[in-house]
């Protein structure tokens, strides 16, 4: 089943809102690059002492001015780390070997290839197309069916996992759980006459990137505010490019494609933009079906849809496209993996946060020692990334070319505990195509908060346990009578102490009868006496631990990859007649006993010229009853082979049973028809 | 990779828009039905008898009035065929075995069994659910995936097919040239209160289902148009069932999802209601692909969506589903298929037409027996029966209850040459699974109009063919002075002449100087002379002929094949217990070696009890470190194995090189432990 591969891209799987991170492909000199990261660690070190010396000034019992005035200056200096964090983001994703111009005629040769021969085709073509839609022709269908089935095989079956199937329609209520009906948005400038929409970060980006002198701007670009954004295009005087008009005010533009489910107009849905939901939303029955144990994984197979405003970078940047998404579900007070042993020992590129911010490169690093030495957040999360290189390689992805990335402080969502991107190097630069993130709990309380149906797990304890628990009671009449309409926030300010503060009061009320207490909420200082409170520890029998799973969620670009894959598998056989692209290498052919019969009526050279373009490796000709010439791709030997063995010979090298050389000491070669090869 | 097979519905692939026919599963007794067929039988002798007699009194010269009169009463008479044949339609659906309550009761066993062990579960559960949309859990998703896997082995590698995977989200452009923004919709009533929504035509069918004075409206119900459905409302005094309110006059709202492209709002787009398009868009393309050669078809699995109104009948009727369409393109002057021997001496029950019609049942045919007496319309279309006979039956499907039925004349698009649903007996009464449909050129006919892209072949001639051609050249000069105004109805009536009719006029004018010409888009008769046109025969050489393929379409709703295949696999194993349903059939799960480890802490019994209930043919009980227990589902017998033999046994019978009863010979019995079994 398995055959050749091919290329279509999907849009971005990675950039999950919150932490939304595209992008820009300005290249930067290393030179450049070092100095930031040198500038970096400089800053880091001064933010580490400025938080040392306030935290010092607090506990001196110094004014709330001058604490103040303290954090003020922190926050700033913490700003001016973010903006070189983000000139080196600009950087690093820049980094690559060969100049741009040779990079850009790669990938038009590549581009040129997969379009002609149909591994891809612009949708709705007679029809002038649609930005950001690709069909995948007969070969790219190939190509993505094997590698479906290849991921399936290395992460639903091995891994034992649930697989799910479910619609792309989504009712809004979901998508207003998981903030994507809020935040998943772009923000957009119209043509103030022509009503034409562009993004507003790209209209800046596009103007400041050939001015060396707005290269800070660059930098910045993604933590920009829609009114900074609006400030900078009035400041640079940025007009439409079509038209020269003026532009509105940046403002955003949410990115899922809407709809009406049903008719009456009442109930508004969404394509939703990624997998992941329709799986935490089935989080209860799944949890059951796999007998109410931890950890477990769910997995799915889909279309995602995002309505880019102007979709650019060709295969890379798309509106549909296929994602495949695990979601592990795993107890948060244990991130142990039973296989983690397995990966431990895997040595691969790695570009921990603390490499990128100190001027290094990406180095091989043991994903063991990266566990060991707290670089990789916990073993689960390890064990996926290890996977993911398995999986990554095995499908054929050069490792030198592969690096898995961590993310920089601010990439992560708030919530985030630790996130890597297996990045591919590809002419566009390093592009995301998986991303694994340990989302702690968000998304099930996110579903729990809004559906009211608890999205949690037990552990049943195998005797009770005897906990104790500290118990704070205020006493809400005497309160109620001293605080009158302020009562309420002095309970919820009482209540929210933790234990070193409950038994600090409790111990002051003993000695002194009184305390004074901090009300944040009222920003003031009551006064609270011993009968307007009671705490104590109590005793409890618990025979369970009910909690919120955390999350890791290893998420695939499947067309990203697949592009990157073709790159990596893209080469010019040397010939006579010069520079054709005549090939596509073993790497991607490998797995192929798919046929197909050429019977045009060409030259037997230019019929193998379009096998071999197509990645073909064993091309058949049939020339007479009883026996066959079989010609192999890269070396262009040709054979001759009885007509019953013919099949078995291919499926031997193919499935690598057997090499070519073994097959030409054993067949007889048949002289050489040659073309224009 | 193959394991255990499941559920959810696709909703309806096959009623293409210009001939939506749903089931109405009213039951009828078969007297009732015999009837029909002798009564629709003898319509249809009137109808042929009163066609002849209008020929006569056209040739014999009879007056306008005349021949209008007949030619109305003949309308009538073919009004009241339609009604019978609507009858016999609503009867054939309804006919099935047994009672409709334990029908109804087995496919609520069924159904319960479904959701509880995940095969399927109504999507956004957690949110009260969306009507019409379904996940597939863990054993559906695996059944799909092996479905699919099959379908592209038996169909697309084994035929060749050039496999496409296109995008959902679709301009209006391309739906709007195939029909489905302007005929894609079903009529709609509102509450004139509320707003609720209802389909016409289901109030109106439920209000007349158990009124047996009624009985004829429902066999005419969908042939009756919006203004007839609206009278038969007021007239009955249908209200809103919810509300008792008044309804609204019924109007079309059509069933595709819509959205917009683009963040404008200028360019709109609906979610695809069917892959086809996709295919037909890129003809040129794979046209070219092929070497420029027909027949070749080209395939694409893929979602499509339709926004029903009010989703009923369950798994069987939903607003998302996976559908897997094949275009073959043939030369509509040769639909002769290479490969038609090897399935023209297959036997199963086909339902044609005629037999339909006079008031027979189903029964076996010889395929190649049908296409020689006329019954299948062509070789190709033959074939595709054939081959999807043997898919649904090696799928698993029981070929007692699997029967191709051709479409009424009434039920077929004006532009189809033949039509054939592959309809499997279930619970609702015969379902239709499979489409397979004679489109002639119409679908490429209609993008090739809207685009302005030639969607045609070309034969090319060995060597250059000498035609005769039929020259007719109007004298426009003279006709205008003849003529004025009517000059151009004129020269097109002249145009339009066959052969015979032109010779008759050369004849006459040369005789005559003169001809008596009438020219219908006139409504008169004018008089032609020799001056005004020149009609001769000339010879020409043609090199190619170019044409529009006829397109010949299989199109499978995966959902409802596998919502099939899953009530022929349902069986109540007799238990001391009663009526548990505590399995599903080997068909199924033959194909298995997908495993799912059960970690559960319950009995022993309880889990074999669960994975019988999942179809899981073999369970092995890990009771020692050396040897295990490996116990067959059906017969519950139990042996003992090394645990390295383990995997090759269970393998070796799964795939049926050996059966239970080898095994059971070669490997020691296991006493065994039994629970509630």
């Amino acid at each position: 089943m398995r055959s050749y591969p091919a290329i279509r891209s999907s849009s971005f799987f990675h950039h999950r809102i919150f932490s939304r991170f595209r992008h820009t492909l300005s290249p930067m000199a290393n030179s450049t690059e070092d100095s930031l990261r040198r500038a970096l660690s400089d800053k880091q070190s001064t933010i580490d002492a400025r938080g040392n010396a306030i935290r010092q000034l607090k506990s001196s019992g110094a004014s709330k001015s001058e604490i103040d005035d303290a954090v003020k200056a922190l926050n700033a200096l913490k700003l001016e780390k973010v903006s070189i964090e983000n000139q080196l983001k600009a950087s690093t994703s820049g980094d690559t070997n060969g100049s741009v111009i040779s990079r850009d005629a790669f990938r038009q040769a590549v581009v040129n290839t997969l379009e002609r021969r149909l591994f891809y085709i612009p949708s709705f073509k007679i029809y002038r197309g649609v930005a950001g839609l690709y069909d995948y022709g007969p070969p790219g269908c190939a190509v993505k069916s094997n590698v479906l089935a290849f991921w399936r095989q290395h992460f639903v079956l091995e891994e034992d996992m649930l697989e799910v199937d479910c619609p792309c329609v989504t009712p809004e209520v979901v998508l207003k759980a998981s903030g994507h009906v809020d935040k998943f948005t772009d923000l957009m400038v119209k043509d103030e006459k022509t009503g034409n929409c562009y993004r507003a970060d790209h209209l800046l980006k596009d103007y400041c990137e050939d001015k060396p002198e707005l290269k800070h701007v660059l930098a910045i670009l993604d933590d920009l505010s829609a009114e900074q954004i609006g400030a900078k295009i009035k400041e640079y005087g940025i007009v439409a490019p079509d038209t020269k008009n003026h532009l509105s005010d940046p403002y955003p533009f949410n990115l899922m494609f809407q709809t009406q489910i049903g008719p009456s107009g009442a109930s508004t849905g969404y394509m939703r933009p990624e997998t992941a939901q329709g799986i935490f939303v089935n989080f209860r029955d799944l949890y059951y079906y796999n007998g109410n144990k931890l950890p477990f994984a769910a997995a799915q197979i889909g279309q995602a849809f995002r309505n880019e405003i102007s979709p650019r970078q060709g295969l890379l940047r798309v509106r549909e496209f296929t994602l495949a998404e695990i979601e592990h579900f795993v107890d948060p007070d244990d991130k142990s993996h039973p296989k983690y042993i397995e990966v431990s020992s895997l040595e691969f590129l790695m570009f921990p946060r603390d490499e990128q911010m100190s001027g290094q490169n990406a180095k091989k690093l043991c994903l063991g020692d990266a566990v060991s030495k707290g670089i990789v957040n916990n073993q689960t999360l390890a064990y996926f990334i290890g996977r993911v290189y398995l999986f990554l390689t095995r499908l054929g992805i050069d490792e030198k070319r592969l690096r898995f990335r961590q993310h920089l402080p601010n990439e992560m969502a708030h919530y985030a505990a630790d996130c890597w991107d297996a990045e591919i190097e590809s002419s566009y630069g390093w592009i995301e195509c998986v991303g694994i993130a340990d989302r702690s709990a968000y998304d099930l309380r996110a579903h729990t908060d809004k559906s009211g149906v608890a999205l949690v797990a037990q552990e049943k304890f195998a005797e009770p346990k005897e906990v104790e628990k500290l118990v704070i009671t205020p006493v809400k009449k005497e309160l109620g009578l001293a605080f009158k309409g302020n009562q309420k926030m002095v309970v919820e300010a009482l209540e929210a102490m933790n234990e070193k503060e409950a038994f600090d009061m409790k111990a002051a009320l003993e000695t002194q009868g009184e305390v004074q207490f901090e009300v944040c909420t009222l920003q003031k200082t009551v006064t609270i006496k011993k009968n307007m409170v009671s705490i104590s520890k109590e005793k409890k029998k618990e025979h369970q631990r009910v909690f919120t799973p955390s999350v890791i969620e290893p998420s695939f670009g499947i067309g990203r990859i697949i592009y990157c894959l073709y790159e990596h598998s893209f080469y010019t056989r040397p010939s006579k007649g010069g520079d054709e692209q005549l090939n596509i290498s073993r790497s991607l052919t490998a797995a192929g006993i798919s046929n197909k019969k050429d019977i045009t009526g060409t030259s037997i050279g230019k019929r193998y010229a379009r096998t071999d373009e197509l990645g073909v490796p064993f091309a058949v000709t049939v020339d007479s009853t009883s026996s066959v010439t079989i010609r192999e791709r890269d070396s262009k030997d040709q054979i001759r082979v009885n007509v019953d063995e013919v099949a078995a010979v291919i499926k031997e090298v193919s499935e690598g049973r057997c090499t070519w050389a073994d097959i030409l000491q054993k067949y007889p070669a048949h002289s050489s028809v040659s073309a224009d090869e």
